[in-house]
């Protein structure tokens, strides 16, 4: 848990997960005026009680990679804080498999990185099965962690922003399963009062739960095919404690009418066990 | 990859991933006659790769969690084998923290297990944050790396069958985030005819991709609401390589009139990019 003192003497413009040179905190650039004061997060859930709490006015969190899939404790976080979506970005992810200065590719016995990014790399293990994938909490962490431990036979799946921020070295560039590789990242700020959209170059997204009967999932979407509300993407989540029940994240595709997408929501409202709008905001355009 | 020489002097009734112990070797249990001849895997895709060689008649893989949420790994496997689904089981999951003989919790500072188990323990984690969850490829392998290394600060998280037959000591008992804790497996096989089924107590999964265009999601569940019949999951994987498109993954429940359910299917086969059917197979009930 962050130390409250510490925190409350300085508060920053968005809190990111990862050390500097983390694919979250090039993200936070996109997103924020130039220059923001920045707060790495060694974990995921420290970002959402930075702003939380108000340390931090924003946090920065991915939700979605194009090889990878889901960040499922993204969607864990936002609906256990009461927190609202304001933005979203999607940056072009590359990975380098990194070492120390003089290591060389051939003695590399295993890679650190975060889950997610070890998961974009799944054919680079295959292909290369003397290199063990490690688990640690985030990328560019894991530069820093092998450049601290000094073995040779480490490297770490990273940026090459990381690398230069810790002074790795490069042994193979793009190692991602596929060049065209993006994560979305959303933006979260404290609950804030949402307007009118003006244009439909919006999106809402919205967390439901409905009772685990025959049909349920099908009459909840009905209202988005009545009101032609397009659903851009669908996600499920289990409810712990309920076996086979389940949250279901919604992303709503703006319309021209909003009037159309008020009432496709307030619909499911009606028949869901419960629902909350986590936020409207601008749609992004793949960078 | 597995070595075929070896392998080809026996055909297994089943191959589960992990060591003896695992939750899978429990499943196949739970779906195959008595006494099966069971083959340990150390990768989920050595499983698939087992049953597509015909080194082993079945493959036992864990799907979905109910407190982690789907194994995305499984859903990727199944869309590159062709393999059919030819049955389910769920099982009940109780994880206990295991360690060494005369080590003590006190001493623990990390903790072993399957990234899908570690996941389940995420209150544990938060409960006790001098114990570092680190990733391994099976709870049941863990209990046997963690007796192998001889650390007193290592445990490792699985079953309390994976302790008895690997010589671990349970310190601490269900670690998982809630009580009820399942999860689903399916029991897979070569491809096989699909016999029209007799009862309404089957499921029938499928997947398919359709174009990333509006409404492309609505339309596709359309005709399981036309026809009446029931989509109990439905879960999506990115297309490597196509940012932004999916493959979704339903399991459709049984119709009383089996036509009703064809036609649904082969509605979404003449609108979808690509429709296969991964098998049709009894359901399941909690045990």
């Amino acid at each position: 848990m962050p130390d409250n003192l510490v925190y409350e003497r300085q508060t920053y413009d968005a809190a990111f997960q990862g050390s500097h040179g983390a694919f979250s905190e090039d993200a936070a650039g996109l997103l924020l005026p130039p220059n923001p004061e920045l707060l790495p997060c060694a974990r995921l859930e420290d970002v959402f009680e930075a702003v939380h709490r108000g340390v931090a006015r924003y946090g920065v969190i991915p939700v979605e990679n194009t090889l990878a899939g889901s960040v499922h404790q993204s969607y864990d976080l936002m609906s256990e804080y009461d927190l609202t979506i304001v933005g979203e970005a999607i940056s072009r992810i590359d990975h380098g498999l990194i070492g120390l200065p003089g290591s060389s590719l051939e003695n590399i016995r295993r890679a650190l990185s975060h889950p997610v990014a070890l998961a974009q790399c799944e054919m680079f293990f295959r292909r290369n099965s003397s290199i063990e994938p490690v688990s640690v909490y985030d990328t560019a962490g894991a530069v820093q962690a092998i450049l601290k431990n000094g073995d040779p036979a480490s490297a770490a799946i990273a940026s090459r922003r990381a690398a230069e921020v810790w002074g790795g070295v490069v042994l193979l560039e793009s190692v991602q399963d596929h060049p065209e590789n993006y994560t979305r990242f959303l933006l979260i700020s404290k609950p804030m009062e949402m307007v009118r959209p003006q244009t439909v170059n919006y999106k809402r997204t919205i967390v439901f739960r409905i009772a685990n009967e025959p049909g349920a999932l099908c009459r909840a979407l009905q209202p988005f095919m009545m009101h032609g509300v397009d659903v851009a993407r669908i996600e499920s989540r289990p409810v712990k404690g309920s076996p086979f029940e389940y949250l279901f994240y919604l992303d709503l595709v703006g319309t021209s009418d909003y009037d159309q997408m008020y009432q496709a929501v307030e619909e499911l409202r009606s028949q869901a066990l419960s629902l909350r709008v986590l936020g409207m905001y601008p749609r992004a355009t793949q960078t």
